[in-house]
């Protein structure tokens, strides 16, 4: 049986809605960056023991947040022992103008999975009016307005989240078989 | 007295219509890059003779579109003899998606403005309801949906490129006094 | 069986020489680019038929060759039926800088491989004095000078390209098994 | 007469030693975040009050340390007020590969200047040998190995950083002439 992991860090709530619905397609694991950019030894355990891992991030002034980022300084051990090449990767951003600079999010995400050698799943749905609303490819981004909570995030922002998790857990399974 | 030249591809009308109000705000020349990529010598000189170029493509498959890409080789010339060093540059795209690529697009006109040399205008206003709908920094973004034609361009994505072109030719005149 | 082809433009046989070490070690097709940017039906067919797609082009102006951007924007009648989504995807670059932007290059050739659909795999191994000289993890890079011939591409270069088309193809089977 | 403040991070004195060469260059302040992303008070107004601001970074995991982007993330005060739009930017980094990700980490001081309503100066001097080593053009690139002190970095990129933090501070002077 395969194991898919979501770690993140949600400044708001935004992205753990979104990093919800991911978790929910891919039947994964939770793993909440805190708001230190910390993670506890059992949560790098999931991690290290996961056959995916997506990442998620709210785009801060431009790329991930600072927490996220620090997560992912701390990978750089990972980086060094080769300790999670050849896992699948994904990702998913959330902000709130329509375009903004979530493409330069994914980017960075992609730029981290090739560090540590992985895979990259992207978001392969067209926009047809159910998924994909803003026409991402890299992976998903989710939208909302500044003032807004997550609960107002568009439900295709979240359909598309769910149905992203689900595929990367299916290319999970079938490198695994 | 400054000049600004507008030169862009235009695949189906869009691109030509935001460059129509970029250079509307800059009191630019319009140059046109035509279906096989290529520019006249006139429109060299015109390019060669501005204090600040501003590029615009559609965002095709990921990037700038073939044609402008032409274009962008062609200036390997000015690269090599840094003929179009210290100029002012900036730039615009137009998909059909809300936020899809368009960032990739603007990224590599940057990309190609330093490497010729040149000085980077962004685009500086917020999203505010009048201007800057789909909330870009790097440079103007338009969006139209993909049955729609240039007509359908909202107001406000041709406001901001207007705005954007003023702000562009403000800051040629700044360097030049 | 899995088939794999590595499709590239080469201005000066640089890119060639790079593209069939990555060829050698997937036992892949060779499909070239011409130098208006055209691929015949016959090599349309072959990368149809491949499990697994390598892009390869120089590093011009900041991108990929005019001609690659060519071949990329003809790919949009395959992005629009899904056609090529799921195929395995990898990419190379080699220019005349050690650095320069062929980061940029590599990321390009990322964004058109998500546009497709397609699973994104990397360059796992670091530089240990044998492959990786250059550092790079989205992709391969070489460098060779501005007025080298592509017999002067360093060994270890196309050592790296050789490693990284058995990685692909490797890939490629276990997804088809 | 115009100010240039150089603010960087620095994890192990690389960084430190190619922003002094910077700031050298551009007769700039040195304001150097410290190892947990923060900055005094005393030190935000001088990038409050500077005309030209130079950012600097080492790349870590594929872009910016996640000290630097705390720094970038605070700027979200300025960013909502427009305080910093108009000043100039630019921007350096230094890693242990001849390519690795640096341009990613350029591309992001990019952005963030972008996001800033910055005007963004890039590196506009061809390698010659005597300066820019790696090719750059977005910004400045420097390089050491691994295990290699602060006292190893090129003479090369020395020099050129200290040539590129003459040029931002020549064209801080134009803007405010």
């Amino acid at each position: 049986m395969t194991k898919t992991a979501v770690v993140f860090h949600s400044g708001y709530g935004h992205t753990q809605k979104v990093a919800q619905s991911v978790a929910d397609g891919a039947h994964a694991d939770l793993v909440a960056i805190d708001a230190e950019g910390n993670l506890t030894e059992a949560q790098w355990a999931i991690l290290d023991a996961a056959d995916a891992i997506i990442f998620g991030s709210p785009t801060y002034m431009g790329t991930v947040s600072w927490q996220f980022k620090k997560f992912a300084d701390a990978t750089s051990t990972r980086w060094y022992s080769r300790a999670w090449a050849n896992k699948l990767a994904g990702g998913f951003t959330i902000s709130a103008n329509l375009s903004g600079d979530k493409l330069s999010t994914l980017q960075y995400l992609i730029t981290l999975a090739m560090q540590n050698g992985m895979i990259w799943v992207g978001q392969d749905q067209l926009n047809d009016g159910h998924v994909n609303r803003l026409g991402s490819h890299s992976g998903v981004m989710g939208q909302v307005g500044p003032t807004d909570s997550a609960d107002a995030i568009p439900q295709n922002d979240l359909d598309t989240a769910k149905a992203y998790g689900a595929r990367v857990a299916q290319f999970a399974a079938k490198l695994k078989a």
